[in-house]
This record gives structure tokens, C-alpha cells and sequence, in this order.
């Protein structure tokens, strides 16, 4: 049967103070109420039911996790005690799922993009199950049809077309995020696509090559599968690694049993990572002012306006600033200049601890 | 004997989140960690003992005055059941002081301004003290000597100087806020002073011309003085009306058995009206910045970066902007804009209410 599992882990500062050790940004409600993971959510629920829905996230977001997901079934929230990259995520969740169902059928999904339109997704998602379906060897990656050449993103370089499927290709290799000139190149090509990190894969097909490329894991996993109440003791001792650079990248070079192919998933697709694209995203009032909260904006235009808190954010005479306001902490910046956000939150972490970052 | 009444009421919207209802900017620490209410006791305590020295404040604020000055006496703190303008708080003070001491001579200065230097201020409140000592029909007021062509001043137009003071003028007559043209005229002139809107007098001169000019407001607070505990019953019922228009415009020009001087202040005069002005008086970074409590900056100058909660504010990439976070307000505007701080601060009223002005 079809399973879904929504990765929603991870915590950045390019949103802080929004985004914190305790709130990722897929949990926050920036989207007419709604979150990364609530719209990830509600792009499946119409294929799956909810009982084969999974979401991964950390331990510590479980109770918020299940306040913006009321319907997630009881047993299928798995907490991670602590991030331990990409490859036990997914690994664990397909070992938790194969357990239950040998032949469970995983799509692995992020929730931390805007993806438009949905049921373009969702197409791609059909038939990313019914490769898997149809190929217990394949591990079905998605594959974003490019807009632009794109620097910041991973590449598929995509060989054959998959006979039987519209959409489907072999995956010949993975490509690290290229220079502006290669980028260009592999647009152009037309024969490669952004390496989406969303996958469909029979959950033994996946541990199979988990045994063979990382077999330490695949016995940890799979005692986890077993012995669920060994998670605290087992899972920080998990090697960190992503399941690219351990299972997929191998694979498409021939080092495991299985091959890799990828779906082609033409949607616009909208990192939601800073302020500007989060600006973007939002919905706009009058004065091109993304705003969330108890604001008033006067001569105000452009800007990203955010109040969580319970009082009043006032802005007069500014444009193209980001004002986020939370209960403990305010940031002020330009919407043209976030990209030392990182920077910024280690110099708040020193002069005021770490309960602040 | 010599005592001073220091003015500490009044609330004003231009400091908006800074000052309250419940916060006047005389109160907010916002001068190396002095109140401007703090600054003005501070140039006086050293010429008069603190059991002559009385704040006269609203009665809301009492507490924070006392917190403020600690060396305050007990029972020098007047509390305004409400503001009814400058005449009944300088009439009432005077009643008070008379009614204690018939040959009180009393200063009533202001806690508004920054002033410097205190020593020249000294001088002249020393003078004016005796000038009151020896004419017991004077009303002093206090010139401040232009540094330039203010049009936000009252000016006074002085006459013959006063025969053995230095710096002491008869005062002609009272001038409203003048044109740009007006006012350079005054200037040049060298025989106009900006209105200080402070004053020395014997207190039972104050009062003859209260009693001349105003004799119901002359009835209530005398009443007031011998019985304290009619003060909210009484003191609301004060005619409302400032202290110039009842008393020093028409004893200057002859209403009155009194006569009006000036003493020459030969100072810089900053009044904390604004946030470009307050940014200028607070103690700056090396990147510009004025700030106060919690703050990170990063590439970001020239700012007014006030921080009145217990979180952090942390500034990136931003510049000559004032952002100022209290624990249920905070406001971004640009430090060359904020003249509609009034039309901000009913914006604000409208959305979110009172609670918030």
C-alpha cells in the first residue's frame, strides 16, 4: 500500500527570529494561516488517507505538530530525539513503515517549499507510485523542470525515458549545485532537472540498499523499526549523513542493486529560506506590505511586516524592510540584505545566550 | 526662602511607544541611564536642599517619580488628578509653598529640555532668584538667547534692562511662534529671547496677580492648599489654560499690579520632542548608532535602536532609521519622517485601542 512520509525537521536562522530551535519554519503560519507542513499535508490528503500519512519531525515539535495537524493518526508522528541529517529520517521512517507492511510503497516528502499547482504535484506523485509499483528496483527521485539556472540548487542529469511512463527517466548522475555559467548549460541541455530531495521508493527496496551501501545503519533502523522504545539510546549514535551522498549518488553510479530514476515535477517551486522570498509568497495588502499579525502601516510600502506577538508592530516612512516581532526578540533588516542572517543570529547568541537563537 | 517646583507632567505623542499614558518622556530613562526629570532635579540640588525642592507631576506617575528620586520628600510630590494645563499646576505649587511659607520665592522650571551648560543655567536661576528677592512685583521668566531662527519658540520682546542685574530685561511683550521671516528678524535684532517657559517669583506675587487676573482659579487653589484632601474634587473643575495666557501675557502688558522681566539663559536648549532629536542627545556607537538595552547591529548605522523589553533587538543592513520595542508596542519609522507620529499614534488607537496610545 501507498504511504506518505512529510519530513518537517530542521531549523535555520535565515528566519530568525521567526524560525527558532524550537519553531522551524515549516510550523509557522505564514501562509493565510496556514504552514509549510499544513499545505504539504493537505497536498496528499486527497490521495491518502489519513492513517498512511507519517510525519518525521523533531521530538520537540511533536505537540505543535499535531495542533496544525489535528487528524495526524496517533502512531504516526516520529520524533526524532535529534537531527542526524537526511539518510535516518528517511531511513528510519521506511524501516518504521516496512515493519508495519512489507510492502509498503513510501513517497518521502519536504515541507519546505511553496509548490504550485498542486495537482500537478499530484500527478507527479501518481506516477512516482506507480514506477515504484512497477519496479521494485527503481528509487524514484522528482525532478524540478528548471525556470531559471538556478545556482542554489543540486541537478539530475537525466538520461532515457522509462518506457510505460510519461514523465519518468533514468537518472545518470547527480550533479553538486553548479557555477552560473554550467547552470546555464544544463537549462539549455534541457536534459537536467533540480534535484527536488523528494523520493518514492518500496520501503524494502530502500533498506536493501541501506544494507548494502550503509549496513550499520541498516541494523540500527531496523532494530529501531522493532524496538521503538530503544530511540533515545540508539538514534544519536546514527552516522549523519544525507541519503543523497549515501543512497543516491551511489546507486545512479552503479554502487548498489538498485537504479535510479525521476519523475518530472513541472511546478513552480519557492523555497520559502529568507525574508524576500517569504515577503513574496505572503499575501500583499495595498501597499505591496506582506503583513501577519497586529500591524498599522502608514506611508509604508513593500515591506514584510510580523507581529506574533499580542501588542502593536507600528511602521511610518519605510520601504523594503523586513520587521519581524516576536515575543522575545525583534529584528530589522533590509529586504536586499539577508544574506548574513547567519552571521547576525551567532552575534546575538554571544551577547545574549543562546535561548535567543 | 528659596524653593524650586520641577514640571514633570504632560504626555505627548511624538515619543509614541516610548511615552505612555502611563510614561511621559520626562520619566524615560533615556540619558546614560537618567530621566530628563532626573537631569533637572540634578542642576538644582546643589543650590537648594532637597526638602525645598517639589515635583509636580500627574498623580498616575507618582510611584515612578519616587522611583526616579529617591531623595525627594515626602510630601514634596504634587500629583495632578489630571493635566489642566500650566496655570493650575504653577498656582497650585505657589499656593502650596506660600501656604507654608508666606515669603516663599519659587523657581518653576521645566523637566523637557536638555540643558547645557548647567553651570551658566545656575548663574541665571541665581539671578533671578534675586531679582524676585529684590522687586517684589516682578515675575521672572527666563529668555533662552537664540542660536538660531527657531519658528517652534515663543519669543520675548525685552526692553530696558534692569538696573543692577546683569543679564535681567523688562520683558515688552509676549510673541506667538513666529514666520521663518519673523523670526530671523528677531534674531538679528538681538533684542528677542525664546519663552523658556520657566519662571522665579515670590509666591504671594504670583498669587495677588491670580487673584487680579483669575480670581476663581485664585479661590480654588488657595482653597486647595489650606485643604489638600478636596484635590479631586476641586482640581478638576480648574480652568483650563496655560500659565502665559492667564498671568505673564497680560501682566506684560500692564493687566496686572505686577510687571514681567526676563533673565538672559545662555544656553543650548534641546527639547526631546522628537526621535531625530532624541537620537542626537543619546550617547552614540562608533557606527552612529543611539541605542538603549538589548541590541545587536550589524552593518547598520545612524539608527535609534531602543530596546525597553527583556528579549533582544537585533538591527541588520538598516540606516538613519529609529525602531523603538516596548513589551506591547514597537515601531520602525525613519528618523527624517516623523512628523505624522500623531496621525501614527490615532491609527493606532483605531485598530487596537487605547490601551495601545
Amino acid at each position: 500500500m501507498r504511504y506518505v512520509v512529510i519530513m518537517a525537521g530542521g531549523s535555520g536562522t535565515r528566519l530568525w527570529p521567526l524560525s527558532r530551535q524550537g519553531e522551524p519554519k515549516q510550523l509557522l503560519d505564514l501562509f493565510d494561516g496556514k504552514s509549510l507542513l499544513r499545505l504539504a499535508y493537505e497536498r496528499v490528503a486527497s490521495m491518502i488517507p489519513d492513517e498512511r500519512i507519517v510525519v518525521c519531525t523533531g521530538a520537540a515539535y511533536a505537540d505543535r505538530v499535531r495542533e496544525i495537524l489535528p487528524e495526524l493518526s496517533a502512531d504516526n508522528l516520529l520524533g526524532e530525539p535529534e537531527g542526524r541529517d537526511s539518510l535516518n529520517a528517511v531511513a528510519w521512517s521506511s524501516a518504521v513503515l516496512a515493519e508495519h507492511d512489507p510492502d509498503a510503497v513510501v513517497a518521502v516528502l519536504s515541507a519546505d517549499h511553496i509548490i504550485e499547482p498542486v495537482d500537478a504535484f499530484q500527478a507527479s506523485l501518481t506516477e512516482a507510485f506507480e514506477v515504484a509499483e512497477a519496479d521494485g528496483d527503481a528509487l524514484v527521485t522528482f525532478g524540478v523542470v528548471p525556470t531559471e539556472p538556478h545556482t542554489g540548487y543540486g541537478y539530475l542529469h537525466r538520461g532515457d525515458d522509462v518506457a510505460g511512463f510519461a514523465h519518468t527517466s533514468q537518472v545518470v548522475e547527480f550533479k553538486e549545485k553548479p557555477s552560473r555559467e554550467l547552470a546555464e548549460q544544463y537549462v539549455a541541455s534541457g536534459r537536467y532537472w533540480w534535484n527536488s530531495g523528494m523520493f518514492v521508493w518500496r520501503a524494502a527496496t530502500l533498506l536493501e540498499q541501506l544494507a548494502q551501501l550503509m549496513p550499520d545503519t541498516h541494523r540500527q533502523v531496523t532494530e529501531l523499526a522493532k524496538n521503538p522504545e530503544r530511540l533515545a539510546e540508539i538514534y544519536p549514535t546514527l552516522t549523519k549523513i544525507s541519503v543523497d551522498y549515501a543512497i543516491m549518488e551511489p546507486v545512479s553510479a552503479g554502487r548498489g542493486s538498485a537504479h535510479v530514476v525521476a519523475v518530472a515535477l513541472p511546478i513552480t517551486w519557492h523555497d520559502v529560506g529568507s525574508f524576500p522570498t517569504l515577503a513574496a509568497l505572503m499575501a500583499h495588502d495595498d501597499a505591496g506590505n506582506a503583513v501577519r499579525g497586529g500591524v498599522v502601516a502608514r506611508d509604508a510600502s513593500n515591506n514584510l511586516l510580523v507581529n506574533d506577538t499580542d501588542g502593536v508592530l507600528a511602521a511610518m516612512g519605510v520601504h523594503d524592510v523586513a520587521v519581524v516581532v516576536t515575543d522575545d526578540a525583534v529584528l530589522i533588516t533590509t529586504l536586499d540584505a539577508t544574506s548574513a542572517m547567519k552571521e547576525l543570529v551567532v552575534d546575538v547568541k554571544q551577547s545574549f545566550g543562546g535561548a535567543y537563537a
